[in-house]
């Protein structure tokens, strides 16, 4: 199927088309000279570690960070965000979230409340998505040992703001976990400047790499207990992860296929330039937001026109039901948008949405002004 | 590359080449009209989901497994591993393992061991990698709960009678998790008459599929404490993960592209036969052990000639360090074999090998004669 079969508006689930490239670098390594990274000293062996390598080191280009090897891969975002969270808590911990963070938070927090004695206090988010600092301030206690919040509410849109959020968190001797699954190769992300203690990120979505990709950052100054353990290729003869990096966090074999696809991806997103990406997409969800205004019973989520945005419009038609919405723009317009709870429920209390959910666009890095004019004359066409 | 400029014996590390199409088969995923399984129901993300299901009802016909739901997915039998381990075994618990397991089983038993308080016996296995069944029946406690157990020694090759060790274990209120890192695809596995209640399996090594795939199927019996929490985009509203399987045991976004090319390569597998795989692979194994031992100064590991054993075989050569001679068999000869202690220090303990580990050369399904003979002349030439 060609790309222009289907008018695809889900790209904050994945990103479709993914880069040029990507299927060639994933072919490459799978049917070329490569075997098993970390795993034995023979050229192939050897080719796959050097695969690992580039695209560690293009992320880490990418994101500002000093050192290649504090990236871990892991399969997805969940998976980093769940070393990253049970690797750092310790019990009696006390840690800040959103009210608008996915269940790739919530859900890893709740397990530890239930079962390690931790607590967790998700603070309030206004309906345009914006966060009070001076809420914020407040939530601290001495045992706060952990903020970690969603760069951008995928079902909001709003961007909230990292340094300022870090350097709170700093003060009172907190470190900051940034869920970037909505923002990772969508808008500039800076470690350093952001206070980024850990990055937790996707490889399908922004990055335009293929499903089963992701990693974490993680400080040099933190030492998380690994989610995973087991062989490195690495120490082998000792019952404990290595503490070298990445060694530490990546037990078992690496998926170099997939690492490789993310490598030719972060490429070409490097030389798109995050924020022109970044300019395209806010573009389109401003034609979608003005549009959508002017039909009647529409009511939309998130950020006012003319704010700072990722590239996701929610909205509600008042009298039709949100999944019944989708269903009828993929076969009857082959327009794919999603509709449901995206996995954040407490963001649609937040939003006020909890009984129905939203309906979702997204768009991407292909996605046309006609593209957007088929979604909105569509949607007329159904409300009227 | 083409395959014939190297001759790959580095099967037990990761296959290659892999079965055809599974190249074709990720292509057509990540370029096709595939976006997220599980997440929306437009038709792109149906088309994933039914990619998903395809590989599981393959896998779970190869297994013999009943619902293909039992089998959750992981990025590689290391996460499978601790999935089953982690989620298991509970404080206080008494696990059974062996002397020659990988890290990737004594690496999570000695976490559990340091935090959660269970306890762990390591049962002896021979130099030529048998069991002996009367240790095992004495070693069971009141508080064993779990007897885990790699089906073949990724060092010796032998094959461990899983029917009778899971016949032990359920007399005595344990139950098996069966490590297939070295038979999956190669070695006959049927979860019902061998009484497995865990199977973990690599996706990227005798089932011919890509690196970054494997699996874990747990009984329908078993309940575990997911690995990973997160989204499902099923049940969003609850805080806990769902009870549905996959979903239960899946969280964020599935390596589809990963899973489709190994369903690709377990169609071949099953198209193949595992037992013509295993016959091609033993009689290789067979003439590389006949040829090594006429060599003199070389030692073999493992079961004697004639025995079962999966295709590797591991040998020393007296005066000559293993890792020496994997480098010079890859630089002069083009031989791509591995040395060191193949993540099972414990193993090596029992071959007596654990100053400098062993050369392992180990065979698959394109693996020829001619390739055999090649190796043999080489270490003569090297010994000589």
């Amino acid at each position: 199927m060609e790309k222009r079969d289907v008018i695809y508006l889900d790209h904050a689930a994945t990103s479709w088309p993914k880069a040029p490239g990507v299927a060639d670098a994933m072919v490459e390594i799978l049917n070329g000279p490569s075997a098993s990274a970390g795993r034995g000293n023979h050229g192939m062996a050897l080719q796959a570690g050097r695969t690992m390598f580039t695209t560690r080191t293009r992320l880490a280009k990418l994101f500002r960070i000093s050192n290649p090897n504090d990236i871990a891969f892991t399969s997805n975002t969940t998976e980093a965000l769940n070393l990253a969270i049970k690797g750092y808590v310790k019990p009696g911990d006390h840690v800040i979230a959103t009210m608008v963070e996915h269940n790739s938070v919530r859900r890893p927090l709740e397990f530890l409340k239930r079962t390690n004695g931790i607590s967790v206090d998700y603070l309030p988010i206004s309906e345009q998505g914006d966060i009070n600092l001076e809420e914020l301030e407040k939530t601290f206690r001495p045992q706060t040992k952990l903020v970690v919040c969603s760069h951008s509410s995928n079902l909001l849109g709003s961007i909230l703001p990292i340094a300022e959020i870090s350097k709170l968190a700093h003060d009172h001797g907190a470190v900051v976990l940034l869920d970037a699954a909505q923002t990772a190769g969508l808008y500039p992300i800076d470690v350093g400047s952001m206070g980024i203690d850990m990055l937790a990120f996707p490889g399908h979505k922004g990055l335009l790499g293929p499903q089963g990709t992701g990693g974490l950052y993680i400080s040099p100054k933190l030492d998380l207990e690994p989610l995973l353990h087991g062989g490195t290729g690495s120490q082998s003869e000792e019952p404990e992860q290595p503490l070298v990096r990445p060694d530490r966090y990546e037990a078992g074999t690496s998926n170099t296929v997939g690492v490789a696809g993310l490598g030719a991806a972060v490429k070409y997103v490097m030389e798109q330039g995050v924020e022109r990406i970044y300019e395209h997409e806010w573009n389109l969800t401003q034609t979608i937001m003005r549009e959508l205004k002017g039909i009647p019973g529409i009511s939309l989520l998130g950020p006012n026109i003319g704010q700072p945005r990722t590239g996701l419009v929610s909205f509600n038609a008042q009298g039709h039901d949100a999944a019944e919405m989708a269903f009828n723009l993929d076969r009857d317009f082959g327009i794919a948008v999603r509709a449901g709870y995206h996995c954040t429920p407490l963001g649609h209390k937040t939003a006020g949405t909890s009984s129905g959910g939203a309906v979702r666009a997204s768009v991407g890095h292909t996605t046309t002004e006609e593209e957007i004019e088929a979604l909105i004359t569509a949607v007329r066409l159904i409300v009227k």
